[in-house]
């Protein structure tokens, strides 16, 4: 059957790349600011290192993760987020502010700056303004 | 293990809920304002009626969508997303543009309005502005 639940659809393809709990979790230490294999391994606790490993070449591969090494010997590597993977970045941001407002005691996100909540909007670069959801449409 | 990736953090719960194919296309249809079990079950195409009434109860017990009987006889209800849904919406919108632009040649989110692309920001209502990725942090 053809239809919006195939394969082919945006939600599904993004959800077969990064819809697993520690995917999800390694992009949100990524964003984070954690660089390193080691440090990563730390931060996403209880992941094995074979599974983080197979995460972030499956992410390297999709241009998601950029692989840096920053030392020859012995082989080390940094681990940053692609432009690309910036933009999955408010996907797991979103997720991760309404999981935190509503299914636990878990902090919100907030802004650095002024210490208050940071919410996920629509925008609309053209009008220079946040729009509401009802105002979104597919462009076909 | 305590940690990132359990159970109890806010983007595994928010998985845990509605990271899987069908209930995100379900919430994606929501989000257009279809509102119709009749009419749910043709636009997420290749949904079986008992998956559908699954997850439709299920996002009810969760707050996330609300059931409004409009017909008696016979019985007739429709289902619309609660103020808790539809901040999920963004979630499902951000993932939906990103995997638009980045994976397949589906359409872009669009601003009704103007036609150009919608896209997902972080905002703060205090500063009233929008904020990069690198300027959120958690609240704790």
């Amino acid at each position: 059957m053809t239809g919006t639940a195939k394969r082919d659809d945006p939600v599904s393809l993004a959800l077969d790349l990064v819809g697993d709990r520690w995917t999800l979790a390694v992009l949100r230490d990524l964003l984070k600011g954690i660089t390193r294999f080691s440090e990563l391994k730390r931060s996403v606790n209880g992941i094995a290192a074979n599974i983080l490993s197979d995460r972030l070449q499956r992410l390297e591969r999709y241009g998601i993760v950029g692989r840096h090494v920053y030392s020859e010997h012995p082989l080390r590597a940094e681990y940053r987020l692609t432009p690309k993977g910036h933009e999955l970045g408010v996907v797991a941001g979103a997720l991760a502010a309404w999981g935190a407002r509503h299914l636990s005691d878990e902090p919100y996100l907030v802004h650095a700056e002024c210490g208050d909540a940071a919410v996920v909007r629509y925008f609309c670069d053209t009008c220079d303004r946040t729009i509401r959801g009802a105002e979104v449409r597919l462009s076909r």
